[in-house]
């Protein structure tokens, strides 16, 4: 719940825009830092959850490294100081040019998704006369109990090297000089709350990083990916992910080599809770099927996710008031997809009202287009009010 | 099928890129042209649909006007040399500065969403000492017969005035004095391939037509939207949408005064086939499930139509070869999503092959974003190759 100073300022700027909690942002890499370290962990930020250029300095600061999907990632985040060292570049499509561009850089590892791609980032290594530091990003079939579209490691997914082809994908490793596999990789999907599911994960990793050094690999380190989930039900009970329990149950169930280091990638957990889409209400009606409609200024084209995932965010109205009833809260894209909430409760969102959308710190302003021919979204900071 | 000699030019630029058929362009518009000049409707083109510079220059020179659903539509409009006389302006969520700035150009008509706006529009015309020319935009609830995100004309839409408020609509107006009631406007929604649809609206039409006229209303214009489908399945089948069946059944079954201007809104079936995203083949895998997997450098990043809709493209190999087997054609953004099919059948799309993903013209490059800081794509026209 934002003060009522804060929301007087945010009242005086033109909507919509992001606000980052940049005090909840420090309180969470302070408690991610913490928690990781205790077990000399190591958390590569993962980039595509947001790129907004403070919240990136904010996360440079506590030292993390950085997980990247594209070579303009990797510019990127080296423009903005990280260490190449502290770079892991995952992906199922990486191109010649960015593998070229990464192996320049003398990133930390390569996550390789397929056999081909080893042969590929091989050939390229080769050419340029360069050995890649790899880690295999093994599919291990895990169930993240999540939405489709955010699962990744289950037996069809487009993502990673099938727990079936390890076999194959070994054999073929020796004829490919220019690889170094450093390590092993794993990520199950996004926004998981059940805690379990990274129990399963530690025994399939057990077992493969077994099976693998059984084969005479010398790993140096594993890669746990991310994965943990938020509160988007109720943001306010848990604005720090439970970043203690998360790290302890690796601790306690992963078997391996106290020699390797351990990686993650953490998106989602560090900078969901810090943002919020602040909208305006534009106009009120009321459908023929008799839904009460909020119009608001702000629309898919800054947050997607409700479009995209049938994502749910918690709603508040800032304006306050003490008339709850339901409302659909409806973007102003033309499009039907474009509804933020269908059937929340709120105070009556009045013309003028400011809306929060919260936990939207993630995916948020990272998937905003320019459809409709609508503005990016501007961003505000809590320390610059 | 694109011939030889393009697909050897089409093969030496970057990847991904739209490629666009600006012969096939010209030829939907000269279509769209003759089939509705004879009965002298009136077309304005859908903005949203693609906002290329080029496809819009070309659009221009046909004589259509704008279908825009924001400020910066209009604004973009204007700049391309579209009178503002041919500019409609829609949408659920016009900000006060987009009616300020609308009033101020002196558009043709908005289309009002709402009771709400109506006021708003009066309110902020009464302080510009302007008079707004407005079309009702009445959601006539009938089914489109479509992907449910991309219907907007049955109940519980956030589209439109609904049909029981209308009379209660009618009765406000009369005290709203710097609104002139111009026209009423439907629209039911988009890619409807069920001709008899069309019917069914103009039934509903004639009757709430008649109730305005008993009503003592001079409208001078009805606005029938859009919403014509293209074929996503056999493109080539149809490259050009039935405009000559799509006209000839208003002309049929609408029952309303000769004097009467008839507007339509076309989007999608001006600039979906002219376009296709051409992306490269990367990788193959298979999943431990058994599926073929090819990993292209597109995403949804560019078109994101397969994984917000659920969207058919027909994807064709360019490159060839008579091995036809079932595939998985997978994007390279970090999301299980970014699938541009699943299980379709196509000579083995190999390392290198190029592949086009058709229909893509219209909501392809307009919506793209830059989430995994993926550059927006690139556009290349068949008469600049």
């Amino acid at each position: 719940m934002l003060s009522r100073k804060v929301r007087e300022k945010l009242a005086t700027h033109e909507t919509p825009f992001y606000f980052y909690d940049i005090e909840l942002l420090r309180a969470t890499l302070a408690a991610v830092k913490a928690e990781s370290e205790q077990y000399g962990y190591r958390v590569h930020y993962a980039l595509k959850a947001n790129f907004d250029p403070r919240i990136v300095d904010c996360i440079k600061a506590y030292g993390l490294g950085v997980d990247c999907v594209s070579g303009n990632e990797i510019r990127y985040a080296i423009e903005k100081g990280f260490s190449p060292k502290g770079i892991v570049f995952a992906g199922v499509g990486k191109s010649d040019d960015e593998i070229r561009y990464a192996l320049e850089q003398g990133i930390f590892a390569f996550n390789c998704e397929s056999a081909h791609e080893l042969e590929i980032i091989n050939e390229l290594a080769a050419e340029m006369g360069k050995m890649a530091d790899v880690a295999l990003r093994i599919n291990p079939d895990v169930d993240p109990m999540t939405h489709r579209y955010i699962s990744t490691g289950q037996a069809d997914s487009k993502f990673g090297i099938s727990y079936k082809e390890i076999e194959e994908v070994a054999d073929r490793l020796e004829a490919l000089k220019n690889i170094r596999i450093t390590g092993l990789h794993f990520h199950i999907g996004s926004q998981i709350r059940e805690m379990r599911v990274f129990e399963y994960l530690c025994l399939r990793v057990n077992t493969l990083y077994e099976w693998f050094k059984n084969r005479g690999f010398h790993l140096s380190h594993i890669n746990l990916g991310g994965g943990l989930g938020v509160d988007y039900e109720q943001p306010e009970s848990e604005p720090t992910p439970n970043f203690k329990q998360y790290f302890a149950i690796f601790n306690r169930h992963l078997k391996i080599d106290p020699a390797l280091e351990i990686h993650f990638e953490l998106g989602r957990a560090i900078v969901a809770q810090c943002g919020e889409l602040i909208t305006r209400v534009l106009y009120n009606k009321v459908t023929a099927g008799g839904k009460q409609v909020a119009v608001v200024d702000a629309s898919m084209t800054q947050l997607i996710r409700p479009a995209l995932y049938q994502a749910h965010h918690a709603i508040e109205n800032l304006s306050g008031g003490s008339d709850y009833k339901t409302y659909t809260i409806a973007g102003t894209a033309c499009e039907s997809s474009d509804i933020f909430a269908d059937g929340i409760r709120l105070p009556h969102p009045r013309r003028g009202d400011l809306l929060s959308i919260k936990t939207a710190g993630a995916y948020g302003a990272s998937m905003a287009s320019r459809y409709n021919m609508h503005d990016l979204p501007a961003a505000i900071y809590s320390d610059e009010l």
